[in-house]
């Protein structure tokens, strides 16, 4: 812990690189010498136009995108695009299908259905309350498109790898795990994500959508919720969230200049989340929540033998420094969020913590 | 100017007050002892709990809200509210009066139109190219509210007044004046406020709503699309816009309790005004473009004698700290956006390089 800071385990918003937090502490007052913080900047400026310019083509790299995508800044959150992907990829008499693995997928699909969209949902873990991925799945043929909840946050599963959908473009939800491995993009037609788990700060959300999807979409619809708006104008029809973009380049920087590109950092997650599951599996006090084959490398979710434990548990590991580790007020239980931020060295407290934990009241 | 930082005219974003800055950046490694940035801290904690309450509370206070009105922290600027005000507010049969004084009221015009709203555009000040605000307006008895835009930061207008409607609520994009002044909160029905000009960073926009006007409001559209989401859930259905929220909060904090008030804030901003005001009316070189009983407080739009000196005058202004004073890509000349934050210092020294740029180029 450096300065008095915790080892922070919140599921979003949560830990940044602590390079980048410093990195805008110190220019907070002179953003590149121009005498204005970043947040004073004009986004018309050529300093904005840089670092938007910074955040697409990082983006770009990292996840070897082609021409053939856009990718864009949008304010709202993933909820708002919950809305906002039937609403733009959705024609009258287009369907599409969804797979139903938790909270978010379940938001997802009922915004689509309130807007009165077709929508099949083909997959589901609802029936093990959603503690596993689901494999095998027949896509409908004449589907627009598949969506998919890349990593669900609150109980702990994660696609490990993606469905073959036979060809049909995959939309996902990646507000949990974007950036966090290497993508086969050629399986998705859009990914989009909140900045505030692997990208920044909240309230900005990273769309990356291929270019003919936006082909069909409904010109009528309200400026700010099109994509062809954001694509025309690079992010910037009306003012955009110039920290959380500025913040989301700095992340993506660290990305590939500290943590050695996006392979190293898949690396790095399996380590570290490998860590957790061994010391749990390996122990009868801590109890893994996810299906084997369904976990996640960032929220790893897990329970003690009872509720009053848990709750101890959260109590002491705060008071330690260990923050962030209840578990969703939707599920209880206890919760370690690890994103691309958290560092070997706050594994290793956590582990250690969880060991003494163990001893003294087994 | 402390640490480098320039005389800041810019139109939005735009100069925040130096000391709210310097608490970001004094607390950005550790928010109120957390261990934790403002930006990595849950919104689900008891820290942020207080950074919104205190935001909501001292607005309420600074603009003396009754309980009849939310204050609520939507994304996506003043432009997703163009949409947003008539699919919430006007149902099917209704109709709406819109005053037109430029750019802002047009896109929220189009946008209620193009969303096939019934919208009456009871006054415009497009012949005299949007120099001045129309006054004597009839309003259509049976209109649901009266949207106008209450500052034109492009033209350089601003009401001074706002019309009587007879009692029908005023809906007001008050992006660039709020918070510049006290307001008579019975003629309004709403505020909305993109914040990156007189209330923090982009990405976060500020709407003041009387509660009654959320009976109406169409319970099938999108979840982040709909004011009672947010005024339900304290503007956390989804994870807000946290850091923007947080400076917010310090900015209001600021007019509270250093510069005194809201009263105070007029009066300085008046002064500030008249004295750029006062400088171009006594000079023959300046000229200032919008009619003198229609003049902002908060954007001076003035024109030198040709095109040329005009680049001159804006290159010469930032080599010497000062930035910002080109006008809106969209009309030309020169503008100087005092905002909240300008202090008296920046207006000497910009009315001192008004002097010698005259003395040197007449």
């Amino acid at each position: 812990m450096t300065d008095q800071r915790i080892y922070n385990f919140n599921a979003g918003p949560a830990a940044l690189p602590l390079s980048v937090l410093e990195e805008i502490r110190s220019s907070f007052l002179n953003f590149k010498n121009s005498g204005m913080s970043i947040t004073e900047i004009s986004h018309r400026s050529s300093y904005f136009d840089g670092v938007i310019n910074d955040a697409v083509k990082r983006a770009k790299r990292l996840l070897k995108l082609s021409d053939r995508y856009h990718v864009l800044f949008i304010q709202g959150g993933a909820s708002l695009q919950f809305a906002m992907v039937p609403m733009n990829l959705l024609s009258k008499g287009e369907t599409a299908d969804y797979i139903n693995t938790g909270t978010w997928s379940t938001k997802a699909i009922n915004e689509a259905q309130n807007m009165g969209k077709s929508v099949h949902v083909v997959a589901s873990s609802e029936d093990k309350n959603f503690s596993y991925i689901p494999r095998e799945i027949s896509f409908n043929k004449e589907s627009k498109f598949v969506h998919l909840t890349s990593n669900n946050t609150i109980k702990g599963t994660q696609f490990s790898d993606f469905p073959d959908t036979g060809g049909i473009p995959i939309v996902a939800d990646m507000s949990s795990d974007i950036f966090s491995r290497p993508l086969d993009m050629e399986k998705f037609g859009m990914i989009y994500a909140g900045a505030q788990k692997n990208l920044g700060p909240s309230g900005t959300c990273m769309v990356i959508i291929r270019k003919d999807l936006l082909d069909s979409v409904n010109n009528d619809l309200p400026a700010m919720l099109k994509y062809s708006t954001y694509s025309s104008k690079n992010s910037m029809y009306n003012t955009p969230p110039c920290f959380g973009i500025y913040t989301i380049s700095l992340v993506l920087k660290w990305i590939e200049e500290q943590m050695g590109g996006i392979d190293k950092v898949e690396e790095h997650n399996i380590t570290k989340a490998d860590l957790i599951y061994d010391h749990i599996d390996a122990s009868s006090f801590y109890k893994a929540t996810a299906e084997k084959d369904s976990r996640s490398l960032m929220n790893i979710t897990f329970r003690l033998p009872n509720e009053d434990l848990e709750k101890t548990f959260v109590e002491q590991a705060s008071k330690r420094g260990l923050g962030g580790l209840k578990g969703h007020r939707s599920v209880g239980g206890c919760r370690a969020s690890i994103y691309n931020a958290a560092t070997m060295e706050s594994i290793y407290a956590l582990i250690e913590f969880m060991e003494s934990f163990e001893k003294e009241n087994k």
